[in-house]
């Protein structure tokens, strides 16, 4: 509730201001700008995190911040990520999850990842528990989120008057519909007036497959190459109790080649010499194959959404 | 006009609020801040748009922020894109044209791509019939943009006055001219002060090669590449009535190989099974070519510049 | 001083139009938002400054972004670049001098690069005579900095009341340490309250080696690679006398090849033939490698940190 009274509040306070003003105007002040000074106090823009895989390099990015400012230029936009893999719904899942865990109660997020061909993906607004808000297609993103934040409720974006002006038929999600109506919820519209509520149920999730165990084999899947090459896998910390300091891992991963790498697994990154290949667990705990200095997406030749069988 | 009024007006609105603030001060008020709370009612940061060749990897970016900020510290800077391939003007013209379309009137924009050896580039504003600012280098750079959004004005970037202090002889244009100039408009410079008119005629173009139709044979270039690895053409929609839905597409591009590439014409990517080449029109009303869930580029072996024959 | 002043001068002036706007609401006094207007004046959000070697891909940049507006909503959040090489110390020291060098006094800096294992690196926050405050490891990344912009104390974050809530041990001083210290000093809080005082003597150096001259040849190290392509080494321009434009220069870079490369010294790219090879001084008064219009990186088969061998 709090959120949704901030740009109401401020009405509000700059009431008696307009009309000191107005009184300024009429007793003829006049200021003639040479500088720039901070005169104000604190304000507040309200964040609007983007997360999508638009990539840094196209029209979309920009198409989506322009369609937000013009609904709400009183925004603050923070990218977070727009290098979720194409199509990969499960890594930004994944990914969102990690970017917004350590934003306030309050803060709108705008997400996209196309889940392509044939999914069902109707535009939603979800609320979590934490007092945060998501836009975004209902295909899964959001499913580790509502894990960790809970389900505080969901609603269909239907209302087109929130949309953007020119759009007839949205096909450009981000853009038409998403941006818009993020802009709107800043400016103080509410989540019941962009259509009907959606019961968590309805809500569908991103297809997770746990990590499977045959005999002492662990198949699972790569969820995200991060930067640095560090190959991180679905396998939870408590998947299996074998997965331990020390141990001994062969790893097979990918498509394209079989090759099994000999592993081993170790606390730090710096328990690794320089150049070679290791397993730990991750700070968002699971298991990452990783090369100390090095790439082990490289080493192993794997994409994210690749399969990878791990056996101590 | 209503664009440079916002920074006055709020002086104005300031003025009784200091006024009164020195009262307060006079009775000793006085207040020890704990922590930020947002008090204050809509705010708006006047946008300044970045568009530019710099990559995301070195220092010119940040360069060209920090002069911004320091001329002008109450403006939002909204990274449009910065991956636009070096010295090709005409994709700078394309993405221009498209990131800019969803920004509102009085939105602010610097854009800087570097044309490269010999070409005229003075600096310059441009003000667009959409009440939009731009500044660069006259080097064709606007093209697309005053096609869509119509010419409403130039001016020459000459009065010093508004330049990067320490600047003497400005190579470094973002960060010594286009910067420091866009971030003073925002404060309420009016274009008239940086420098004389420049008329419509004296705007360079972008030498938009239009396509070539040969018999059968349409001889175009690669515009761009977007992330997904769609190769974008500059074949318009009407440019050439033969290239329709389920027409059969030879494709020969790049300059290294001259291998003949198969495709189909679709509506859409979904039309073509995964990995499958195709050609369609994109939103933005080129023909492209594009591979389902795979890099059309890659398949092409092409780049941003390269020839593209297509003939059906 | 007059930075840290922002925020409570702020409060104060807020204090009659907190007053008035309670009457106003007393009065009954209400109003429904139909749609944002500018109605404020200038504004000045703090703005926080971001170095890091996080990249664009992964969580660990929208964590911090996180974490720093949990602390502090009232800032500007202000990317410069994420692309450090991870590890590169010494990359990181060029960079964030020359990024840092146009910002304002008063502006804050996030500056994260892992100097990789067995460092000492404790978290310190720098003040420089120029008035800018860097929040940072103490592994040398300010060296640089401290050269151009002087040392004016720098601190010990130790406080822990001003480290992220949930941290009990901090292994992420980026999300953990540095974002929220910068937050709170962008609130108000003053260097002293962070931790005790932290000598000059007591920052490390980037351990930049400079380069060495033996008989003709130049060993020295490649410091960065620009998103062209060009390599640029660390020797200064006042380094040799014989580097000078027209002199033929060998060149044997990288760890790999030892392949000699014969450049010519030139004042600018343009003075190179299209994909021929050259060297310059740069804007920075480096000397580096350079192919006018293609990749000397490429060329020359480095990466950041190889050592580089000139020969006039």
């Amino acid at each position: 509730m709090q959120a949704f009274d901030w740009y109401r509040r401020g009405l509000v306070l700059m009431l008696p201001a307009i009309w000191l003003a107005a009184i300024g105007l009429g007793l003829g002040a006049c200021t003639q700008a040479s500088a720039p000074q901070p005169t104000s106090g604190p304000v507040n823009l309200r964040p609007i995190c983007l997360l999508t895989d638009y990539g840094i390099s196209d029209p979309y990015l920009p198409q989506l911040k322009g369609a937000i400012l013009t609904v709400n230029p009183n925004v603050n936009l923070v990218d977070l990520t727009h290098s979720v893999t194409p199509f990969q719904t499960r890594e930004g899942s994944f990914l969102l999850n990690l970017a917004a865990q350590e934003f306030p109660a309050g803060t709108i997020f705008v997400v996209v990842v196309d889940p392509g061909v044939g999914t069902s993906r109707l535009p939603i607004l979800l609320k979590t528990e934490a007092g945060k808000f998501y836009f975004g297609p209902n295909n899964g993103i959001f499913t580790r989120l509502i894990q960790r934040e809970g389900f505080a409720g969901a609603w269909r974006l239907q209302n087109t008057k929130y949309f953007r002006e020119q759009t007839l038929s949205a096909t450009f999600h981000g853009r038409d519909i998403f941006g818009p109506c993020a802009a709107h919820l800043a400016a103080g519209v509410s989540p019941e007036q962009f259509g009907p509520s959606v019961p968590r149920s309805a809500l569908l999730s991103d297809g997770t497959r746990m990590p499977s165990a045959t005999g002492q084999s662990i198949t699972a899947e790569v969820l995200h190459v991060d930067h640095y090459g560090n190959v991180i896998t679905n396998i939870p910390r408590d998947f299996s109790p074998s997965l331990q300091d020390g141990v001994l891992l062969r790893v097979v991963a990918g498509t394209a080649s079989q090759t099994m790498h000999h592993t081993k697994m170790v606390r730090t990154y710096d328990d690794l010499m320089q150049g070679h290949i290791g397993a730990l667990y991750g700070s968002n705990g699971l298991l990452e194959i990783c090369v100390n200095r090095g790439s082990a997406a490289e080493v192993l030749k794997v994409k994210v959404g690749d399969p990878i069988v791990v056996r101590p």
